[in-house]
């Protein structure tokens, strides 16, 4: 696999630069090597001090988000797709100027709780959107990958086959998919044979426990799960996704529905984090060998 | 086990009168001997004559119900907290009306994706609404079942461990939880455990997939869930339920999030679930058996 | 997949010729389309007269056997080794005469609890002998398989990676491998993996229990077996097989250790495999298209 | 729990007293509380030098054994059984030398593939051997732990119900089950409950992997198995067992028919398993928690 990183939630609900800055320290402190900001606005921090920290603490940084309702590119609202393409193309750019390696999440529609069926047109004028930001992304030298999540999070994409239809109708080889075992737990027949059907397709790996919490600590069989993942060569980058009401971000918690704490101290969460998916991969690499040993 | 049941919404939306009564000819013709149905406003739907109908065909009705956001009794707003109240008293009575044996779901709090964290007051107004609503539940001859639901579907009551506490709490003997296994997938450290934890106070049990489709179709693991319920000699009713694009309720469709035609033919849907269930309770017989056998 | 079948030791212990006549009627009259025998000796049976029952009743004929230790062909006495040459030449020649399709089971060493370590010499006496009856199944136009069984009952190819290595070295197109999964449950770190390994070197398969009683009443997860046996697109049949110490047949009994009778009324056990192997099919093809529907 | 432990023969054959003193120091020095010795002839080793090796590591010290065929207590032949009992007496008191805390394994029969059923005189003649060398094991202060194994091993107690029965025809307080995941992989119906079902009669535990090799690297789902233990509040010891062609003891790799090598080098084994044993029953006590917390 590709590198190991944990979300930023574990550690600080991200309002000020400080907690950005303990939450990168707390990463490489832990061993992961990949840090999951979500979208930090320009305008707000210093990404540049967050850049060179990143580099000197040796964390790769990927950043994720979900476009707000008035910025929805999966709805019929012309300014409200303008809108929502901007904002793809400055979060693009800001990535780069972190010197981050990817941008990811529901980026083709909404991060909320819709209350209506999606519409032909709005699929058409989302995967027109991911298109034109994927030309930006190549050309920043940013990975774009488009995460699949529950029902309840959007209305558009929540299956790895709704995924890979979407990516093939915007015609771009930069888009891949971002599976979510969470999300794959509530919506998927068979995660394993999804991550199989992903294939190469697969950009990048969000390990969550069912209930957001502890991993094992809910009904996620994560044998079949990392199976999987070797089966298909995955060679991207794996991250530890955990959210508590001991830890709030205001946007974010809210559209997780996040209100209940299933920890309260963030220490020996990422530790056991750390060791339960090497552990993990270890184990599935090994059934892998053992079951081709004559 | 008691009666084995299925959701009307497997039948119809519930818009009209004539697909009530196709609901219940439906799920007699497939031998299951208990229906749910959302609350049915007394003045849209002929009541009597559906009571007649459902005894006539030897089906149990049972009724479920989420209250709007404007009758929230687990809010602070003591208009909306009486109307909630007023509402669940009327719905108490619609039950005995019908001739139904309980009214079950989210009546502690509205059916919604909430956007705040729950407080507690609005715990103790939820605990008083349903305690008086028990004592006419309990007047009335009619069960009261508090359905336990996942984060995007209300923020109080998410684990049957929060339902135990809630059900201590109003001090009434006339309240039982009413668990889905959709919901505990989602939400359940170990539901198994979680049933076991219940015992007694399960009043009333929803089989669901993980993703709301076919039995089977999903991830969830049925055989420790009936397992569990032979543990606690669970006699009460068990329901089928399930949810697709193809059958649209205004406001359940909404409140559920359901955007994908998990099937189209409910036939053999239902067909198909009355055996799984059948033979999956069998089978929980035989590992008790088997292991109780020297 | 192809044919449903069963083995005819749910129905009878197999020493006379009534009771074979009965299991094929039985078979048939379960809806099974092929039946499973042991070996037949035809200085005892009446074959011929089998033969037209089966045709008429339109079930297939597949035999299994395990050596007997004196006829080893794993081992290092070249009596020991002509002679189990010979029973094998002798056992395809009486499928052949019995209008079966198939030979299979442990055919490559001794049924039996080892007490020393297979060697190399033992491997290369089988992979000859092997080879050399496959050349006479093939002329007789009958398919040949090897069953992979757990170490208790060879000690020469435990798993599948054993099995297909000793394909290999045959050099022959004309072995398959016969997998179970009472045994994989024992010896695969993986059991679906190790189906879709075998791919179209799988040629035929046993559905058994961990406790080789009713299906769903042990601990062997089903699904990923299924899904497997869809990700090949296995077209060969498929035989339920359980042993009970109600139906004893003098030495198969003592070589599978049967001292339990996990089930009496064999009736009800074959009724129950049929329909729990046909939905858990179709169950995992639904997952199959679920999972690839946008 | 109590002490965690790791069998003996992860470390060596048992041949010699050099074997058995560095089995201690790995034991010791993998942080290992307990070791489990086949049974030592106290004519072949300085028992008094081990037991004062074990004592300076803080290591207990338990023995299992199976009985050999000539001492077959479960049989009919008079000789045959008062020799078993002295083996058993003999033992018990040579474990109360060594300053063991129990004795445990195949007390009840002789460890072998049995080729006949049980008989009725045969469990009499067992039960009242086993009352008996109860006595002394419990005047010896030596906890008496009868293991559970598959049907290869014995053809007398298969599984927990059986054992609970044999245990309940001895009148005696002082003998417990001694279960293993191994074997409840092959011969219980449902592992977890049958753990539940002996609860205080558990005396020891072993924890294997289906195919005997790492754990993880087989089908055995160990989350409800420690949840069981849980449930029961197991109090007593915990041993890994792990077997491979790697290291062999003469009689023990013959009876449990270890031909291959699922590992070669057991440092890594042993440290892998004392993570794997004590993450997974730090999860399920997390899941218990998380379960118990409104």
């Amino acid at each position: 696999m590709g590198k190991l990183g944990i979300h930023s939630f574990v550690w600080t609900g991200g309002q000020t630069q400080e907690g950005l800055e303990m939450a990168l320290e707390k990463t490489a402190e832990h061993g992961y090597r990949t840090i999951e900001f979500a979208y930090l606005r320009p305008e707000k921090f210093d990404l540049d001090r967050l850049a060179k920290k990143a580099q000197s603490l040796d964390v790769e940084i990927g950043v994720t988000m979900g476009l707000p309702r008035d910025k929805d590119v999966s709805g019929n609202d012309n300014d409200q797709i303008a809108g929502g393409k901007k904002m793809l193309a400055d979060a693009v750019r800001a990535v780069r100027d972190i010197g981050g390696n990817k941008l990811g999440g529901i980026l083709y529609s909404a991060h909320t709780k819709y209350d209506s069926l999606p519409t032909q047109d709005g699929w058409r004028n989302s995967v027109e959107a991911i298109a034109e930001t994927a030309e930006i992304a190549k050309a920043s030298g940013v990975d774009l990958v488009l995460e699949i999540v529950n029902r309840f999070e959007t209305n558009l994409l929540n299956t790895t086959a709704q995924g890979l239809k979407f990516i093939e109708d915007t015609g771009s080889d930069h888009v891949r998919l971002h599976l979510d075992t969470f999300h794959m737990n509530i919506e998927e027949a068979n995660p394993a044979a999804a991550i199989r059907s992903a294939g190469d397709r697969l950009g990048y790996f969000h390990i969550g426990e069912s209930n957001r919490g502890y991993l094992g600590d809910g009904v996620i069989d994560f044998r079949p799960i990392f199976d999987a993942l070797l089966d298909i060569d995955y060679q991207r980058d794996i991250v530890f996704e955990s959210f508590s009401s001991a830890v709030v971000d205001e946007s974010l918690s809210k559209a997780c529905a996040i209100w209940r704490d299933t920890w309260t101290d963030n220490d020996p969460l990422a530790a056991h984090a750390k060791v339960f998916i090497e552990n993990a991969m270890a184990e599935a690499r090994r059934r892998r060998d053992t079951n081709a040993r004559p």
